[in-house]
């Protein structure tokens, strides 16, 4: 029923057309309910939802909820920057409005130890205190991210376990064992005067998982037998119908490739937080009796924390220093490694331009990249096979066996945690437009009336009860940028200007002037940079200076005094010339001196 | 057998650890194949294949074929810049080896219109005189492309047809029809005193095609009847099982979608070049009554060409122009657009952002993304996406439904035409070296030896005859970045530069100094682009102010007259003052003018 649902998404025009910048837009049109109560009597107890990132894309996971004056925040990731953010490293949310509400917000929850929801803490710890509470293995990876902050010490970390509520100002919260590809996650249940929010966090539903159990259905029913006012569920995989494979099933894969790779050195590349994967792949190594090595800084350091932790388990004597792996025959070790999303400086990236100091790729390895690239990365990916190819390894990559499963919910786990927990009303999150619209209509599909299901935006203000849903003024949200140690210092001015210098490159002039008389004292000089190459274009800049002579003795001869005037002429003459000669619009950057 | 391939393929460690500059790699290790004939016979006639682009890469596919001091070249198309290739447009092959030998060159030959066949004929013919030899398609689309560059009355055109041998010095060559998303395509048999080599060009297998009859598999069933010596075929979905669906599939799901969309203005992109697509998006528009316009440049000039040579039947009265479009009701009308790509400048992406002139998106839209992305462009498409559903579009995308079927053989079809034409040697062509490695993989189970399968590499010298296999020296062969009017002027050093001033900007410092006392005379001044915004950073850059001063001071003081140095001194104070305060490299550039 598509129709039915496009009345209540976001779909006016001025969305698209203005993104940015942002436009306030009415929803007030939206003819509000009837209230249930008599107009006299005290109104239902509100709780306002604000997400703060996570919603048009994927990344940044950040949500605020606020009831009676309590607030709490809910994860608080980043996302990597898109191409055309020249020179950025990351993304963080703004947090304006969590600084703006810092005495009332009671903590910082966290449904699982991914960057896209943990990633940005440290900047928000940079700004607010804020106790942080988490399962035992995410509060160990923050922690880790912390402690190169130097935030660790100052931090309060609160351990939190499934099925054991807490308390926060107004909030009872209940955290809820979800699947995903990283152990230790959880859903929320959210519980209000105002009723009960579910967030589901990532998740995926696993019936046979490797460890830790199947994503605590149970609760959620229970939850939707008792009423729930709003479910936030993630949308990654709303495009694809059907059930997410079981871990399982890589098992099975991988095991069948360790057979096949008998007589030769295995290396494996997957996400180091990904520990099940880890698991799995240390213990097919112990039965085949191969010593295991780590490649990777965030692999040596995950696996570290997370043995110390007790998430993975490594029988004595399998694990080995990657320093010591040639001394081993090929076919008596395992390296597991970084690099499945094919990053340039990882350890598979380097391995692949034979640049690795300690792994040289040959035909005598069997190479598994246990991981699909995330959209954006393909290329990336494609490179580091074909080096590993060229190099003689047998490489296993992409859907050519069952190496990888997805670690969100499909279309069909989507609607039954839809029907398990039968939310009055329906936001989903995490994901691009796409997929939240993909979503929309699952839900959609299941009985859920069109009016209650939400497609919202970051910074929107949505309030809840049980007399209805209306939203309030939205609140300041959007992407921060960070560049080396500058936070949110490169705005679209220097964003514009980088992207302009990379297209074409820039010409200055300089000249030394009298301030007097306007005569040219010293140059004009013209030096380029990532224009063309200047040797071999001595006639193009030759013309380009005598142009520049004359442009500037015209304004002498002409009397400008008007430095401004002076250095707008001779923009304007260098670039059409430049333009005609090569049809390209390097940046030109006029500079006089006065003597 | 994957062993087995390994031997004979590329992949000593140089190779993929040098690969730029490219160094000489040594065959002679290969044992050479006994000669038949005594040593005193006249040796067999040797024919050389000497790949100028299409190996390692998709795209800018260039054969050159020499025998007996006659050469033919095969194809001569473009590849899209890499996303590190800052700036550039285009890049074509290095036609050094080609403007060397330009006296023994018969011919150009073309096996169909796509971009990566024809894209740099131009550049190529704006340096030599060829004739060129295509089908009257192919030639309509060259001709179109020449006259932009006012090269289309100078150039020969000699018209080829499927079944028609036609002779250029010793060589006797056959166009061979083939299915392909663009219509008249075909494969070579190139007939040599030194035996028949068939050349694909790029096909798939179509038993059920809309027009022009199934890929001749008699004719490459004939010559595999007569003797091969060697096939280059396409591989550029090598890596993907069974067969390619018929284009048949595609109108039928599209009839499906009509049919859902009956209320509604229908959008439909799809590349420019695949005219079997665009006629049955015609004729299914005919069928249901609605009139067809088109949208994009290349969109409209294809079909127009198409139309006057006979490729499209359009019936009278069903064109209409795109600014008569709004005079339809919405239900009466398709639209057939470019931008199946997410290219940022397309009709499609223009209506994604609500800034096309005549066409407003909104909820009366039906638009299907007739199309892949290819790799590389899943991030644009989603883009588009997201921008056409939030203007309330319905949107049929990716996978969706069959609304796309690839132009290229999959696995079985590959083995099909290994099967039909036998033989001797077998190169894969066309594709990424993990391509053209499961293209080999293929031949191998098909039992063609392994030391008879060659990945070679743009540039080798290939020479085969009945005698057997050897290569011979190198030959010139790369990438010219085309950027503007500019072509191979952009190279390694300019692209670095791109590259640094793209991640972190540049901050120039500029003084006027004595050039006797070395005193500063003006200045010094600092001027940065797409490095910090300065308003917000006034004391970094006073800072970074003082300490140029402080250098300057110090190297007059210290009777300093070797501007270099100082220049130096300048540079690497700034540099590592702004490291340490920012994390950044910005470009640093010190200019001093003498007076």
């Amino acid at each position: 029923m598509p129709e039915a649902v496009n009345n209540n998404v976001n779909n006016n025009k001025e969305t698209a057309a203005e993104r940015a910048p942002r436009q306030r837009r009415t929803y007030y049109s939206r003819k509000p309910r009837a209230p249930r109560s008599p107009a006299a009597a005290a109104p239902a107890p509100q709780i306002h939802i604000y997400p703060l990132g996570g919603l048009g894309e994927v990344g940044k996971n950040m949500t605020v909820y606020e009831c009676n004056g309590d607030m709490i925040i809910v994860d608080c990731g980043l996302v990597f920057p898109d191409s055309d953010m020249y020179g950025i490293d990351l993304v963080i949310p703004d947090f304006t409005f969590v600084e703006q509400n810092i005495d009332r917000i009671k903590g910082l929850l966290i449904t699982h130890g991914h960057e896209d929801h943990i990633g940005s803490i440290p900047y928000l710890l940079q700004r607010v205190k804020l106790p942080v509470y988490g399962t035992r293995l995410t509060c160990g990876l923050i922690r880790n991210k912390l402690e190169e902050f130097n935030l660790a010490g100052s931090t309060k970390f609160v351990e939190i376990t499934p099925k054991r509520k807490f308390k926060l100002g107004c909030f009872t919260i209940e955290p809820i064992h979800v699947n995903h590809s990283i152990p230790d996650a959880v859903a929320f249940a959210i519980d209000s005067p105002a009723g009960t929010i579910i967030q589901t966090g990532d998740f995926k539903i696993d019936y046979t998982p490797l460890a830790c159990g199947v994503t605590d259905l149970a609760t959620f029913a229970e939850y939707g037998g008792k009423g729930v006012l709003a479910l936030l569920s993630d949308s990654t995989n709303s495009e694809r119908p059907g059930f997410t494979a079981t871990e399982q099933k890589v098992a099975s894969s991988v095991r069948g490739l360790f057979a096949r790779a008998r007589n030769k050195r295995i290396i494996i590349a997957t996400f180091a937080s990904n520990l099940y994967r880890v698991q799995q792949i240390i213990d097919i190594a112990v039965e085949e009796g191969r010593k295991v090595a780590f490649s990777g800084r965030s692999m040596v350091n995950n696996t570290a924390m997370a043995q110390e932790l007790g998430y993975v388990h490594i029988p004595d004597g399998t694990l080995i220093d990657i320093e010591q792996l040639n001394k081993y025959p090929p076919e008596k070790v395992v390296l597991i490694t970084t690099g499945s999303q094919g990053e340039p400086l990882s350890a598979l990236s380097r391995m692949a331009q034979n640049s690795h100091r300690n792994v040289k790729v040959g035909p005598g390895d069997f190479i598994i990249i246990s991981a699909n690239p995330i959209p954006g990365n393909e290329k990336s990916v494609t490179k580091i096979v074909n080096g590993l190819l060229l190099l003689g390894a047998e490489v296993i990559y992409e859907s050519m066996y069952d190496v990888h499963v997805s670690g969100h919910a499909c279309q069909e786990e989507q609607k039954l945690i839809l029907t398990l927990t039968r939310p009055k009303y329906f936001l989903p999150v995490h994901g691009e437009y796409k997929q939240l619209k993909r979503h929309a209509l699952t839900a959609a599909a299941l009985g859920i009336p069109a009016e209650n299901i939400v497609i919202a935006e970051n910074g929107e203000n949505i309030i809840l009860s049980q007399d209805g849903m209306k939203l309030g003024e939205p609140v300041t949200a959007g992407a921060v940028m960070v560049d080396g140690l500058g936070v949110g210092d490169v705005g679209n001015v220097v964003l514009r200007d980088r992207k302009h210098l990379s297209e074409d490159g820039l010409v200055i002039m300089v000249a030394t002037v009298n301030s007097a008389t306007g005569q040219v004292l010293a140059g004009p000089d013209l030096v380029s940079r990532g224009f063309v190459y200047v040797r071999e274009n001595e006639e193009l800049m030759e013309g380009a200076k005598e142009l520049v002579e004359m442009t500037l003795d015209r304004c002498a001869r002409e009397r400008v005094r008007d430095w401004t005037s002076v250095k707008t002429r001779v923009r304007e003459a260098l670039s059409s010339y430049i333009y005609r000669k090569t049809k390209r619009s390097p940046m030109i950057l006029p500079i006089l001196m006065e003597v």
